[in-house]
Order: C-alpha cells, then sequence, then structure tokens
C-alpha cells in the first residue's frame, strides 16, 4: 500500500510544481539535537514521578538518545546539561556518544539549582556569587572544548518575584558583564545561543525575559552570539513565528528549543498542542532560505533545532521519538508550500488566496512522503513501532527506579 | 504622631459619613487562617530552597502560626495537609494548639503525591485507585473530626496533558462519586469547598478547571458543599471579584484561598501584585455584607479566608504576618467604602461619579485606623516589627535546615 | 487520481476499521448555519472597510448565503439580526429563503446598539430601558414564530468598564428577570440559546462572562435553555473541548458561534488559527455520539453549528465559504478517530498511545473522502472553484460599495 | 482640616527623610498631555455612542483641553492626529491653542483609516500605496514644523491577519525604509516616537509587535528616534516597568501613552485596573532619574508622558481630568519611596523588606501633598470639582450631538 500511496502523491504534488527530489533532500538533511536530561525523570512542583528504567548516567542517557537516532535518523547529537552530566572524563562521554554515531551537542549551563543562586546568579548583587557563576559559565566553554560541542545554550532563571527585590537596570548590566566574559572565552567555531522566558521561576521579573532582551545582547557581544527561541517562553498569544522571521532577517536567530505549551511553559510533546504553530514556523523558515540573499540563506542554515521538553508522565524514549517525528512531519508538510502561489495571491491582495496557499500544504498527509525517505535512508518506516517493539524498552527496566532526574 | 493621625482620619471618614465603631468592630472581627505548610520549605519545579529554621513537624508549624497570631491578633486557625501533616494522635496536636490559642482549621487531603496517581485519583481510569483515593477523602473527615475542623478544603490535581489521555466525560462522573461518597461521611456542621484551578500540574485539561465546574459539583451534592476561590487558579484577565459576587448571590461562596499572581498560579504573597484586586473583592463581599436579603448576609459571614501561598524565597513566618497584613489592609480600605454614593452615582449613569466613590476608598491611609484597632486588642501597633525584634525568629535558627517542605 | 485517491483512502481506513459508509452518512448529515450578518461589511473599531458587491438588504443577504449552500450542500440555514434583518413582511423573506431551497435559523436579538443600552440593556438598572430590552427579546420571538425559526441566539453586551458603576449582584438578577420573561414567551419547540463572553465590549464585567454563568442560567429557565459557545469569546487558553464535553454531559450544549482566534475576539475564519482545537472539539462530541446513554446521544443531535466571523478584508462569500469547508474538513478528520484505540490505549495507562491514536486521525488528508460524499450528494467537487467559476461574484459587483453593515 | 493633614503628613515624610521640597518641585514640574482625540466621540467595533457637547472642530478640542490644564495645571500640550485635527492654517491653530496657554504637542500621523490602507500602509505590497503612507508621514513633519511640535508619535496599524498574506520580511524592510525617509526629514530638534503594538486591528502579525521591534528601529534610525510604551499594547502580563527600565537604561524611552488594560487594548482610564503598576513603573523611571550617569539622567527627563484612552460611555472632560490625576496621584506616592531604604534591604537580601519600601511609598495618601502642592501654585485643591462647578460643562452642551469622533 505505501508504494501506491507515495506514487499517488508524487503524482499530486508534481501537478502542484514541487519538486519532490528537493523536498527529500532537505528532509535527509534536517537534525534535531535531543536533550539528556529528557530522558530523565521530571515532573512539576507538586511531584516528580518517577519511572522504571530511566538512565542512571550521562553514559545511559547518551545509550537511550542513540536508541531515537537509529529508528529515526534525525538526531545524532545530544545536548548535555552541567552539573546534571558533569563526568571526570569528557573524552571519555564522547567516545561514548561517538561509538554509537552520536557526537555531544549543546553545552548548557546551570545556575538554578545552587542554594547560592536563590537570588540571582550572574545578576546577584553579590560578587562573589556572580564570580561564581560566571566561573560556571566558563566551565562550560572548557566542558565544550572538550566534547567538540560547538553551542553553549544559555537560559538564566535570574528574576526577582517582588518589585525592589533587585535593581533591574544594575542587573541588566551584570547580565551584560557576564555574557561578556564568556564571550571572550568562545574558540571562533563557538556559539553561545542566548535564550529568554517571560516568567517561571522567577515571577515578578526575568532579567531576559523576551526576544528583544536576547537580541539585544546578542547585537552587543558580536556575530558569535545569536538567540534561542524556546517555544513555550511567550506570554499568552505570542505570535512565535513572527519573532523568528524578525531574528532570521537579523540574522540572529541561533536555535530552538522545541515543545508545546497551551498554558504556561507547559513543556509538552511538541506539536501536540497546536502543530499548524510547528508548520508557520518552518513556513518562515523556508521562506527565508528561499531568499535570494545569501546571507539570510545561510542564517538559515546555522539554525539549531533542539528538543526541550519535560516527560512527566510519558515514556521517556518513546516520548522523544514522537517529538522529533512531529517536528519531521510539519517541517515536510512546510516543504509542500509552493511559495510561488503564497506570493502571487498576496501580490493580488487575494487574502483568501494566500491563506489558502498556505494551508493547503498543511492538510496533505505526508507518511508516504517520510516512509519514502526512511526507506532511501534505510531506516524502519515507522520509527516507533521498530523501538517498540525492539527489546531495548525491556531491556532498560533491569536500571529500576530513581535514575537521572532534575 | 499616632494619636493626631488618628483624630485626623476619624474626622475625615466623619465627614464623608463613615461609621468608624462599626469599622473597627468589623476589623476586629476578621479572621484569616494560615497554612501549616506555608511555614515550610517549598520551591518551583527547578528548586526548592532550604532555609534554616523551618520547622521539622506539624508541632512546631503551629508554634510558627501562633507567632502570626500573637503579633496581628487574625490568625486563630491553622489549616493542616494530610499527609504532610499525619501525626499519630491528631487529639495531641489539637491540644498543642489550643495550648497557643490556637484551633486546627481547614483539612486538605492529599491526592498528588502518590505514584498511583499519576494519572489521577479520584478520576482514575482504575477503580482501585479511585477507591484508594476515596478512602483518603474519607480517613481526611475522620481528622477533621479528630481535630474539630468544620471545613474540608479540595484541591484535585487531576487531569490530563493530552487529547485521548482519558475520557472528560468519565472523569467528570467519577469525581462526583467521589465526592457524593465524601459528602455522606461529613458530619452535619461540616463543609466541603471545592477549589478550581484552569492548569498545573495538568497541562491540557483539569478535572475541575473553573468556578462553573466546581459549582454545579456543589449544587449537585447539597448545602454544605461550597467553592473555594484560590486567586492564583485562574486564566489570563479573570474578573474574580466577579465570580466572588456571583457565587455569594448564588450563596455558594465558601472561601478563599489567597495568594498573588502576576502570570500563572505564582502563589506570590496576597496584596503584591495588584492590591486594589483585593480591594475589590472586598469590595464585591461588603457590598453583599449590606444586603437587605438576611440569607445573602449570613452567606457572607460564612466565608472563609484563607492563606495558600508559596514563599519561595521569603523568610516563612514574616512572609505570613506581611500576608495577613496585606489582607487587612484591603478590607480596612473596602470599609470605608460609602455604598450609598456609589449606589447614587450609579444609579445616576454618573460612571466616573461611582468609580470615583469606589478608589476613593481605597486611597486612604488606613495605617492610624489599623494601629487604633489594635491597641484596643492590646497587640503590637506594628506586628511585623513586634515579630522581628522578639528573640523568636533568632531562636528557630536552632532547627537547622531541611524542615518541612512539600 | 481522485478516484485512485478514494480508492487509496478507503484501504486505509478499512484497514484501521473505520466504517466509511457511517463516516459518509454523518458527513451528509453535517449541517452550518451561515449568518446573515457575515454576507455585510464589518471591521474593527478603527475602521470598516468597504466592500463592492456587498449585499444592500436582507433578501439580497439571503442570496449570498444561497450560493455558499449551492456549492457546499452544507448551509440549509441562515441566521438573521433584528434590526440588521428587520423587514415589514417576515412571511415574504421567509419564501424568499424558501425559493433557494433556505430556511431561516436562528434568530438574533440586537441590544448593543441603541443609546438607551449605553449603560445596560436587560441589565440596566433604569426599568424603562430594562422593558424596553425586554419588548426587543419578545419581538424576536414573534418575528421567529413568522420565520419559522426554532433558535433564539442570545448574546448580550451587556457589562461595565469600571467597578462601582453597577451593582454586579442586582443586574444578575435583572438578567434572570428578562430571561425568564423571554422564556416564557417561547413556543413548545422554541429554543433559547445564551452566550457568553469574556469581555468586549465591556472592559470591567461582563453580565454573562462564561460558560458557568449561562449554564447556571439555563438550568434555571428550564429544559428549554442552552448554552451557546462561541469558540472566540473566552480568556487566553481556556480549554474549550473540555466546556463542551462537560456542556453535553449535562445536555445543555445548544451549539455554537464558529470562529477562530489568537488574542481576543479576533472573529477569524474558523479553523485558521488552530485547526486542532477544531478537530479535538468534534472528537469531543462524537465521543458524546458513541455513548451508550440516548439521552447523551440525543443531546449531540440538537447542537447548531454556526458560523459568526468578522470578514474584514476578506471577500465576504468566499470567506464563508472557506468556513464552512474548514469546520468539514475538522469534522471529516475527528470522524476518522478510532474510538476503541484510543480507549484501549487509555486504559492501559498508554499516554503516548491514546494522544496518537486521536492525533493520527488528524493527520489524514480527508480530501479524497470529502470529494467523494460530494460526488455523491451531485455537488462541485471543489466549491471554492466552482463558486469563483461561476458567474456571480462578477453579477453582485453590481451592488456597488455601501451595502450591509454593522 | 487640609492645613493639619499636610502638616502631620510632612512629620511623617520627614521621618522617613524624605525630602519634601524636592518632591514638590518634581511635582510641580510634572506635565501630562492630552490627546485632541480624547475630547471626542469614540467606541468599540459594536457601537459609537454619541455624547452631548462634543468639540465639533480642532478648536473647540483644544478649548476643551484647556479646561484640563486650567484645573490641573498639568497639561500645557496637546497631541493632535492629522487629518481628524486637520486645518488649513496651522499657524491658526497654534495661536489658538496659545491663546489658552497651550502648545500643539506630539503629531500623530493616521495610516489606518484609509480604504487604500486595508492591506497596510508602508509596509503594503503596493509600491504606490506605501509612497502615500510615506508621503502622509512627511505631511505630518511639515504640520509639526507649523505647530512648533518637537515629537511625532508613530503608531501603526500594519499587519496581516492570515499566515500568507503578507510577507513578514519584506514587511519589516519596507517598514525601515519608511521610517528611515520620515527620519532624514525631521528638524533637529524634533523626534520620532516608534509605537509597538501586540494585535489589533490586524490578529496574526502586526509590524511592530512589541517594544524589541520598536528598539531596534530606533537604534538603526538614530539619536532621535525612540519607543513610545502605550500601556494597553502588550500581551496577557507582560511587565510594563521592567520594559520601561530597559528602554531608559538603552536611553531610548521616549514616552507613554497611557491607558489602563485588563484584557485587551481596553484603553480604560489610566489608573483604574490596577494602580499600583502605574506606581511601579514611575518607581522605576525616578530609580533612573536618582542614577549617577547624567546620561541616564537626562534621558528620563526626555520621557513624553502622554495620556491616549477611548471614552467610550465616560463624559470626556471630566475622563480627562480623572486620568491626569490619577497620573500625578502614582507619580506622587513614587516620590515617597525611599530609594536608599529599598537598596539597603535588597543589598542585606531581605526580600521582605525590599518589597515593603516599595509598597509602603503607594499605601501613603497623598491628598495633603498634592493638595498643597495646588495651593503653591494657585490651582484648586480639587480640580474634578473645580471643573464639575464651573459653567462650563453646560455651556458646551450647546454643541449638541454629532461632534468629532474616530
Amino acid at each position: 500500500m505505501s508504494d501506491k500511496a507515495y506514487a499517488l502523491f508524487e503524482e499530486q504534488q508534481q501537478a502542484r510544481g514541487i519538486r519532490l527530489e528537493e523536498v527529500k533532500a532537505r528532509l535527509k538533511e534536517l537534525k534535531i539535537e535531543t536533550p539528556s536530561w529528557g530522558y530523565g525523570d521530571s515532573g512539576t512542583r507538586f511531584k516528580v514521578f518517577q519511572k522504571t528504567g530511566v538512565p542512571r548516567n550521562p553514559f545511559e542517557k547518551l545509550e537511550d538518545a542513540a536508541q531515537v537516532h537509529k529508528v529515526t535518523g534525525l538526531c545524532p547529537s545530544v545536548a548535555i546539561h552541567i552539573p546534571w552530566d558533569k563526568v571526570e572524563d569528557y573524552g571519555k562521554l564522547r567516545s561514548h556518544a561517538e561509538s554509537f554515531g552520536l557526537r555531544i551537542g549543546a553545552v548548557n549551563p546551570n545556575l538554578f539549582q545552587d542554594d547560592d543562586y536563590m537570588l540571582g546568579s550572574v545578576t546577584n548583587s553579590n560578587e562573589a556569587i556572580r564570580r561564581k557563576a560566571i566561573g560556571h559559565l566558563l566551565e562550560c566553554v572548557d566542558v565544550a572544548k572538550e566534547t567538540g560541542s560547538k553551542d553553549l545554550s544559555l537560559w538564566f532563571a535570574d528574576g526577582t518575584n517582588y518589585p525592589g527585590q533587585g535593581d533591574i537596570r544594575r542587573r541588566k548590566r551584570w547580565m551584560l558583564e557576564a555574557l561578556s566574559e564568556m564571550y571572550k572565552a568562545l574558540t571562533p567555531e563557538m556559539r553561545m545561543l542566548i535564550e529568554y522566558k517571560a516568567f517561571e521561576p522567577a515571577f515578578y521579573h526575568t532579567d531576559i525575559a523576551d526576544w528583544g532582551m536576547a537580541y539585544n545582547y546578542a547585537v552587543k557581544l558580536g556575530p558569535q552570539a545569536a538567540v534561542l527561541v524556546d517555544t513555550g517562553h511567550h506570554l499568552p498569544g505570542a505570535n512565535i513565528e513572527h519573532i523568528v522571521a524578525y531574528l532570521i532577517d537579523e540574522q540572529r536567530l541561533g536555535g530552538f528549543h522545541f515543545n508545546s505549551y497551551k498554558y504556561a511553559d507547559d513543556d509538552l510533546i511538541v506539536g501536540s498542542v497546536n502543530p499548524y504553530e510547528l508548520f508557520l514556523i518552518f513556513y518562515q523558515i523556508l521562506n527565508a532560505a528561499n531568499d535570494e540573499d545569501t546571507a539570510i540563506q545561510s542564517s538559515v542554515d546555522g539554525i539549531a533545532y533542539m528538543i526541550d521538553q519535560s516527560h512527566n508522565i510519558e515514556q521517556k524514549i518513546p516520548a522523544m521519538i514522537r517529538s522529533v517525528l512531529n517536528v519531521q512531519t510539519q517541517y515536510a508538510k512546510a516543504l509542500l508550500i509552493n511559495h510561488d502561489e503564497v506570493a502571487d495571491a498576496a501580490g493580488r491582495g487575494d487574502v483568501l488566496g494566500a491563506e489558502d496557499a498556505v494551508r493547503k500544504a498543511f492538510e496533505f498527509d505526508v507518511t508516504p512522503l517520510l516512509q519514502a525517505v526512511r526507506e532511501e535512508q534505510g531506516l524502519p518506516a515507522d520509527p516507533m513501532k521498530a523501538y517498540l517493539s525492539d527489546s531495548y524498552p525491556n531491556d532498560i527496566l533491569g536500571r529500576g527506579k530513581g535514575g537521572a532526574s532534575w
């Protein structure tokens, strides 16, 4: 059936002027980084439910991540979090990854789980604490050197819960000082990806609260700094694809932390709440990829796609497979947009025609396309089924409960 | 200075037709229940910061609560949470409370921290788990009997994170079954206060998501059931005072869990984000207290005022003192509203005049009034100062770190 | 190509255990009412852009509505708004509709465009204005009798902009009085559909602000009253499908006003912002349609599907065609959910499996199915194309600018 | 009584270390610009209620504005909107203003009420329309020259309602082109104040959607461009005072359009929803005014305080008086913050102490202070009463209904 389905799909898309070989080539280039912490236990402030089979150390997290890559072919790199993934010998961690065909991806400093950081890390009014926090940032640059990582993903929980608790403008300056010191330590191939978040765990003000603040820091730092968009870090109603398009146009979109939200930073599986939004994000990215300006094109090439979620109640590895498949699905759909058709309608002021030209691509079922691509890549046609019918899910139960968590 | 200040205040208010003796009488009747868990450590999903001096058991929590009552005169009862406050002998806990002039207030079941409840407690599709959850509800009724508590505060974390995860309507019916079984176990003086919450920890649907659902259960259960309004459990923009007025008019407002929020369920100190909103809630309550209908009046009398917050970064006891003082302050201001003046302006269609008649009361400084009331009650004029200059804050440091938390 | 596509689709769905004949039967039964006012000019508070070809009177609105029904087969009824569609002879309006195979649908009173209603209509503190407003409600019942309408759709703009401007509880009682008086005037076949709205045009409180208030009125009135859910009338993040499921379970879901929103009551084309949400609403409806309880089943049968949007910048008739097609598409997708598969996974606590069983149905391309259904009904396979290639769009340009608007 | 009250107030504040002479001096320097359009009729998309006595032309609007200044002493300038305030002879308009002791304030172009602008003005894909829009911007610079205005306030309604309708990045570039062309036309004393808005009237994307976009344009344009913060133009929960502090620190806060909101851009009277938020905005401004950096200080001096509201149901002139008094009140309260006390507590990590030091100032009743200042300035102690007891409110009724509106 799947051959027939693909043949029909091909016929349909060719009739629309879509070049399927190009679509397939782009699909084969798609890479989505998974986070080591996404394989461990997580929860809400009310409860962390412990699952059986959760990895007990950074090495086992890589083993789980390798399973995701094995069945999807999409996830050759794994982001790490320091100190959650602190090991004595990062060379060994790197070799372990490489033994599975993986590499270590972005290095994520952790500046929110130490008692010292209760009132801020790099923006703490206490200079010694700021120095300690900066020290950790520099340590992470060193870790990146050892693991061969190119990206440093920076999320700061820093902020305040009450007016007066901190001097907003002074904290802003301390943030710049810390980022500047870290920036100087980067090697030329490295990038600093600066994340923003509207709220949580700070509930009055967050030092880097929106894309504008992250962007402004990036501009002040230099070309190796860019903005990291976590899709769950916005106020209600935010048009994320607008922000994405804007940052690409400024050549400052460094990457994504993908996840879904309905209310706040719910950290649900990406694509599970409003899949159309994810599609529209890729629409903006692909629109820019087609730009005549080569600077814009290469800016798009540099976008790092990363998952960052909390699988509070889900089985961890299947949840990650689901996530990357959802991203792949929406990316594939966005590749079916006929940009000329959109532009023609828009140019005529045909609002409904332009909207239709975009939405239409979303409505195609891309299963035959994805199966064809997987087949060409020697991957299982149904990655989830392949994983679940393997012995691995059962094998890891031997790890017991009480593995890694945050 | 404070005598002069009060004399001036009296002169001002009398000129406005405010009967200060009545205002003072009402202020002396105000009671605000503090929660035992508000004295322990709490945090966000990212980190619970441990404080030195936090109580190590339910008995010490009561001792801390006694300090708040001692300096404010406002907090003669303390809500407990089972099993956080589980003790072998509740009679002993009750006596301990009474030895400080306190009584045990609302009993709060906990149906969200057991592994069994990951996919629901009373709405779990597994009957054994539902039975277990109902068993806990009934246990809490028993605890209430032993502690002499009249109110059972019910918050259910039950809900789902994804479409399909649970059958919404079936869960609705299981909820009613559980509530009904508990209702039957109540003694005639007891009340069930049913709380609602828009989201968190469930991020797709929450079984009791809004006041309408809580209210509907209350109506189906009978006259001993009412709605508990947690001021942080709404969607952005909700007009809480409207809900309050509505519930009072239906004689189904059971009480409040006070706290403040700017974004989601931030659980900040009540009155710290938008104090005017708290004032407007009391405006609705006092408007109803003046109603000619005695059923409405007595409905108002039954409202339980309770604090429910997370003092993640604050000193616990001072945070609680601050909270009850903020409630007292806004209540005092609301007592200065001249309802006739509001009604006259509104009746004439004078929008600005009516708004002014309400807001004007908010703008008075009620410090002289509150100091006068405290003096008449033999309480310290400045409760916070009184607490901080006592030896207690220092004494409890001996408890060390790692006390109670949730 | 479309035959091959349908054959493949049939094969796929049969393999999943979906009974396509039943699916098709249900699709043929789907009816979506369009609003007369949706064919006229509308806008924002900043500007109403006038389009050429907009209908100049209620009769021309029906003619436009007939076009939508002609190409989609989905829209045999048209809602009217009084006084926008006030005519001397409603029998004539009805005959005009019938001459196009249409009938007059819900009658919508207008209580927000008269100077008298500035501070409220049925909740105005001025008794004469309340009487006038009730008079209009009764007039609309009479119109319904003449037009043969069964539903009265009630949206009240009533509310306040400032605290104190109106007495919330008294207004609540006046609302009940007005609704009760109207209820008594209904003939036994008629229904009152009570709409709610969080805000706009009232910006402090709206008298019927949420489903809970509308529901409570319906319960107090009697079995002929039910709730009307306008999908754009909620606070940010509201789980609309939860409300839908809840109301069905109480047998009080009267119908929908469909439209889409990203921010506030944006009134965009239904299905254009988050099509998955629309699908999830139908999932809840179809889940209830499968309920063993025949009362629930027949409650589902009574749901009125209606469009209510503002086509500020779109061509009116094509916008309406797009809207009903979007509803049909999501309904068709929801019909592909295998409810047993969902229930099985959910029953096993397989969160990911249950979610997948729902989402999977959304990912199918239902174009072949819809084309097959249309063919069987003698309708054009592509309704939009059929309309646009007809002479009608051109013919109506002769109407000029300055037609109906609100 | 007011003398006694002020004496007591003085005693209190001196005890706190507040220098009242400085406070008074700053209060006397406060200037709040009122908008000409705030004196005319306005409404929602549902209805514009026409008031009797509304000004019929720009000259009468100035006369009304003069009344507000006469009783408050706060409003010596009036913003105008072109073409709403288009006159043949702007010199005459200016003289008319000067005859009342007023001057013409910011000039506001209107690029949203012409049919050509339905799909965008300066970001329209049609070059002729873009040229027309830029022409209007340049015309407004000319108007500013004639009226002696220094500020050009730029709000663009430009945006889209649906994905695909416009090319977001191309529109971004057209926006920059238009702004750049206007910037070149400015005289050296002029400023461009760039406003942003999250949504409405565009409901998918707005070309300048947030402060970050407005700021980025300002930076690209040059030192005469700055950001205009309309307090109602944010997504739910936005921390406006954080944005204010951030922009001041970048020396790019040009000014405010003050109003209040609970839900969306409700345009209610400033200070009527959450007066504490307005106070906290002034807290950030005054914190910066005390900065040692003279560049920051002078940046604060340049902030333009302007009202921009819709008085849909209020009497226009009293609504404006209420608004400026609310701003003055919160400014006065913010002047009572003891910044050293805040900094001390914050420096010690005393979260509660720092919060208290800020909030405490809010709780003072500043009526005696404001009355003293007014007395020293020869102004009526109660401006609202002074206005209402004058003959003016009655005199203007002769203008009848149907005056200026938008």
